[in-house]
Parts: structure tokens; sequence; C-alpha cells
């Protein structure tokens, strides 16, 4: 598996989704549907977006997911860090301790610090990191090249999936209510 | 696992005991004994770092391996691709070919170029390689603050363990040439 695993990859594209202001929040099957990526995966990880305060959840009728903060102040590296953690690129085994020569007992100087390699490694995690910060949300889908038509489709078809799964559920109520008359 | 493993880890430790100038080649079984590092594992990396160029394996008696090149050419990332390959720190999938309005079929301007995310996480990838490049082995080496006797002992150390396995190896002759005397 990458560093940077494909659950990032699906936050990031699906929180795109979230970006332009929509009418109402949005599922986050939905979301996944018209993403085309698994909704399953994309209801576990969308929590995660929600305990890290990226997205807030819209409990009840016609709810769902919407971004908690202004897209440019989230940053790719929020999301990567939200999904992943913070799990290192190298983890150091302090090995500058083992020499043989030191037979288990190592002087002083050889353990003062942080070892010269492991801080090498920091430095480009750091840099890796200072990079994944520099864009936003909100940079990131003003880069994708849509005719200005298309965003107006995306909210529609969300519109219509939102509306027909109301329907959908007036329509089950009503026979629910039906069944449990009198007359049955 | 870590995107950079023990293995490079490994590598770059033992390497460091190369980086003084040696009477002789070390076997990667004395670098990681004195490393304190597994030998089989060592046998495995060092080969790496040959195909790489930065060490050079010396075949016959008192063989062993040395560095290649100046400590000063040979940086981290040199090393880390050498054991690690260039896997990508994110995998791309290319998910935005997939939004469920395209129907299988997506327009130019939705796969024009690259990816907006992807080429957010090269720059981030980028970032970390530049990183680790800036740093070569000989300035690993200077930064261990080891006293000036130290390296003196290390090369004792080296040089017994060198001299010890030709004694080994001259004894074992001189007996397998006294069981083939026709005395026998």
């Amino acid at each position: 598996m990458a560093f940077i695993s494909s659950s990032s990859e699906y936050a990031l594209h699906c929180l795109l989704w979230l970006v332009a202001p929509q009418g109402r929040p949005i599922s986050s099957r939905d979301l996944a549907e018209m993403q085309g990526v698994s909704p399953a995966l994309l209801a576990k990880i969308y929590p995660k977006l929600e305990r890290a305060g990226i997205v807030e959840a819209i409990v009840g009728i016609g709810g769902g997911y919407r971004l908690a903060l202004d897209p440019r102040s989230i940053t790719v590296l929020d999301v990567v860090e939200a999904v992943e953690g913070t799990k290192p690129l190298f983890k150091c085994r302090d090995i500058r301790r083992n020499c043989a020569l030191f037979e288990a007992n190592p002087p002083s100087w050889s353990t003062v610090g942080i070892c010269e390699i492991h801080a090498v490694m920091l430095r480009a995690e750091r840099a890796m990191r200072d990079e994944l910060s520099r864009t936003n949300i909100l940079e990131l889908a003003q880069g994708v090249p849509a005719p200005i038509e298309f965003m107006q489709i995306v909210r529609t078809w969300f519109d219509q999936r939102a509306t027909g799964r109301e329907l959908s559920r007036q329509a089950a109520m009503r026979r629910s209510r039906t069944k449990g008359s009198p007359a049955d």
C-alpha cells in the first residue's frame, strides 16, 4: 500500500463536490456514487473527516455531510492526516545504540540528541507535509477544468437523488399508515 | 511498514563504517555484526547498493565491500532509492474518470493533463526526495559525535576480524594438506 492510500484519494475527490455551496447536505452514499467509488468504503472514511472537524454531519431527513470550514482553510494535509493519521515516513529503531563495541552499554556521546539518519528522515517528512499543506481544497476544485454548466448538472443530480429518497420515504410512510389503519 | 523501511536504516548505518578510508574492504557480515543488525538481512541489502553503484564488492581472500564513490557524492536519497526502489508516495487511481455523470465516457476536459490531486501528491513526493538528496553520507558520518580515538578502535576491530578469518583459512588449508598427504 502506498504511504498515502486510496482512502485519501476518495476523501479528497468527494470533498470537491462539497466545495460549491450546496442547497443541502449530501449523503456519503450520494458522494460515493457520484464519484464512482465504494459507498461502504466512503461511509468509513467520512466519519474520520467529521472527527477532524473538516465536515459536519447533518442528521435526520435531508441529512448528509457539508463542509464544517471555509474550503480555503482545509488543506490537502488536513485531509490526508484525518484519513491516514500521522504515521511516520520512517520508524527509527535507534540502532546506533547497537554497535558491537559498546557491548550493550552505549556511551552518552553515541545516544545524545536525535540520530543523524533519523533527523534527515524527519526533515524529509516535514518537507512532504509542508508541501501538502500548501494547497487547499478550494484551489483543488478550481483546478478542475469543468465547463461552467457542469456544476449545475451536478447540483441537479444531487438534488434529484435527495428528492427521490424523500418521496420514497413519504410513500413508505403512507403505506405503513394504511397497513396500520383499523381497516386492515 | 513505514514508507522508508528499516532496510534503508541498516544500509545507511553500515555505510558510515565505510566512509573512513579503510585499509581493506569490509564484509557485510562484519558490517552487520559491528552495527548489531542481522547479517542475513544485510547480505540481501548490500547487493542492491552494489547494483546502484554505491559500493563495490571485492571478491576473493580479504574481500568485502568498499565505497564505489566519494562519500560526498552519495546522498541519503541515493541509498534509500537503491534499497526501496522508487515506489511512489501515492498511487493515483485516476478516479476523476469515474464520475457517474460521465456514464463511462469521460469528456476530454475531465482527463486532460494530470489530476489535480495527483499533482499535489507528486509535489509532496518531490519535496521529500529533494530533502533526502540534500545530505550526503560524509555529512552523516561527520554528524556522529564520536571521540577521535573511536574510529581507530573500529578499524582495529575490523582488521582483527579479517585477520582472524585469514588465519583460520590458512589453518584449514594446512589441515587439508596434511590429511591429503601420502602419510595418511
